[in-house]
């Protein structure tokens, strides 16, 4: 199958957006087993649309059309690819009732004759919904070309994609099976010299590692017929991956976190505190409330989590956590003792299982003669307190904050495994 | 100008690599007052970029290839355009002698007969010095078409395109200018109802809305040899806007928060209280602390902000918060009873001047009889207490939760703007 994407929209010719759409639906296709030969983006304009559509339709028998799907007189993709086909447009009974839905429930919208289009479907397509918006998608075939219609949003591309679209494409085809391996704790020009020969000599299954913030990720691709012969083959390239020694000697299982493309330390740590039936606070400084933000991100976060402080300062520090304030200035803020304190008391305070310090420099400028990224973190679990200091060198000061996130959550795993 | 940007590498079309080299030329040559009118990605595979280059060349007057400069076998950008223009390809002595000394200068690095390639250029080409990399590009007209040849990867396609295109392709142009203003409090669907007869009218200078999560920018563009003769043009079509009226009767004007594509809600509270003197807290529920570790993201937040809450839990509320138990009960968490409470509590126990309390329903489940996207959020500042209830419908929990802290940024920016 030759695929094809087009993106329609002229903010992404002025440059105002990046096309992320098309690496994201390259990436699926490429798991489907399915080949993109081109990328193309066009404006909102119907001649040029039409001209684009025109030779897809030629040389690839899988046009996909991203973007255009809006109320606005500029969203002009289904108009375009129906007058092409020679079809009309049609309501699509779902897509019609969620809008309706949508107005009921919020009566400061006023719903214009706009919003209809956005419930419309080229005749004869196969509806795909939009789970997280109002834009009605679409798929079928028409003298041998599939052609596929989706919203522009990645927040409404990619559960359509990922509901909708892929279980439709995947018939028939012999399928990529990926699997992602989650490190932290290594970066990826090490990760890449450890595993330098399991790279070079690849061929099935191939091994690819990329570089995400504070963390990186291997995707082990292999083309088989089943899941079970992809996994005997994933399995034993996993095996030998985690076998492997960085140069400071410390086996690659033990930074392994997890598995997945949406997977993160935050999950992970979670899931184990909800498995263990354990509940978690925390005392932050230069994170002030990521770290507890990205806590509550899970549904059923208030199984584990009852609530902790942001101390900013160092009169809240002691404050709010009953620090004396004396012993916060001797030892200063950014430190190991204030880490473990801060960690020990918003645990005490709120009565949980454990409790999570965060104190550092997010930057740009130094604090206490430490540089931006330093960066020192604490767990109490009641029995004992630990901290570890890190340096998070070249960062921007969110990443820095983000990073430190990280560790945070990586303390956590560590503690539940061990627990 | 009729400007078409060929991306050329597997890689995009594979989903490894985001084609962001797309947006930065897209905004350069926007700058330029140049039209880029298609973009499009194609492997490292001759016949397909043959067919790429035969189709820009006919429906485009500027051809800008990029990637596929390298010294590897599937590097063939310069060759088959140079096939295409029936040319020769060339040393360039400047791009020779650059090789010479990075080979000179790195001893460890082996060096190969394909090095040599990155110092060709297609005869009678301009060439455009590489000056972070080895890879020389090339710029010339040929019968009408200007075609450009730039190295793929970022880092040096964008100082060659600073330092050596954009002089090149700035001669004899007028400049696209462009301000963006963005607004909070209405929708993509309204904004572009109730700008319909503008929008509909537009020629110089253009208005094109983008909706963000949670908010909506527009920006107006217009093509001027000047600032001011540009600025004259926006500020007129800016002051029509502005005094257009919502379907409820709200002037434009209110909903506008400020300018710029990488302006925030968050910043402008943030600038605010700076600017007026001003400190703040929080008490969070839903968000849990992301309302505090958004405005922590702002280098020197420790002069507007020393610490807060993050209340998950109703014995938390109670408990860090002061607030007796029995009357969270009886008004419930999610009530504006509680927000109030949380905003004056946080205010009163960290001697903020003002307190935020945020408390809702981030979902997917109902909470109180309550449906998922409800919030209340409180703002005090001391003389007063007042808050707000929203309904923030068909989003996910993470939206949910990120428009909740939006809603409260607002708050802060109106009230300092009263002050």
């Amino acid at each position: 199958m030759k695929a094809e994407l087009i993106a329609v929209g002229t903010e992404i010719l002025t440059g105002q957006i990046v096309n992320t759409n098309a690496q994201f639906l390259s990436e699926k296709f490429a798991e489907l087993g399915i080949d993109v030969f081109f990328q193309t983006a066009v404006g909102d304009n119907e001649e040029r649309l039409l001209s684009v559509i025109d030779l897809a339709s030629k040389r690839s028998n899988l046009v996909v059309l991203c973007g255009g799907l809006g109320p606005t007189e500029d969203d002009l993709t289904k108009q375009t690819l129906a007058k092409y086909l020679g079809r009309e447009l049609v309501f699509n009974e779902e897509a019609s009732q969620k809008l309706d839905d949508f107005f009921a429930t919020r009566p400061q919208y006023a719903r214009t004759p706009n919003n209809e289009r956005q419930a419309q479907i080229i005749e004869g397509f196969i509806p795909l919904q939009n789970i997280t918006g109002l834009a009605v998608g679409g798929l079928q075939e028409v003298n041998g070309v599939t052609y596929v219609v989706l919203p522009g949003p990645p927040s409404e591309l990619k559960p359509m994609v990922n509901e909708h679209l892929v279980p439709l494409l995947s018939i028939n085809h012999t399928k990529l099976y990926s699997r992602v391996l989650r490190f932290f704790g290594i970066g990826e020009s090490q990760l890449v010299t450890v595993l330098k020969k399991l790279i070079d000599n690849q061929t099935d299954p191939t091994l690819a590692p990329y570089a995400k913030t504070g963390e990186v990720t291997l995707r082990l691709s292999t083309k088989a017929k089943t899941q079970e012969e992809a996994d005997a083959k994933l399995d034993a390239l996993e095996t030998q991956i985690l076998s492997v020694k960085t140069l400071e000697g410390v086996e690659l299982s033990q930074l392994h976190y997890g598995y997945g493309d949406d997977n993160s330390l935050a999950q992970v740590a979670f899931g184990l505190l909800k498995e263990k039936g354990k509940t978690i606070t925390a005392a932050e400084s230069l994170t002030a409330g990521l770290f507890q933000a990205s806590l509550a991100d899970f549904s059923g976060a208030s199984e584990v989590f009852n609530g902790g402080f942001v101390t900013y300062s160092i009169e809240e520090k002691s404050k709010m956590l009953q620090i004396p304030l004396e012993d916060l200035q001797s030892h200063g803020v950014v430190s190991a003792f204030t880490a473990e304190k801060m960690a020990e008391q918003s645990r005490f305070l709120t009565n949980a299982d454990f409790g999570i310090g965060l104190t550092g420099v997010a930057g740009p400028d130094e604090l206490e003669g430490h540089p931006a990224g330093t960066v020192f973190i604490a767990i109490s679990s009641g029995e004992e307190v630990r901290s570890i200091r890190v340096v998070i060198g070249g960062r921007s000061r969110s990443d820095v904050r983000y990073i430190a996130t990280l560790y945070a959550f990586n303390l956590v795993r560590q503690a539940l495994l061990n627990a």
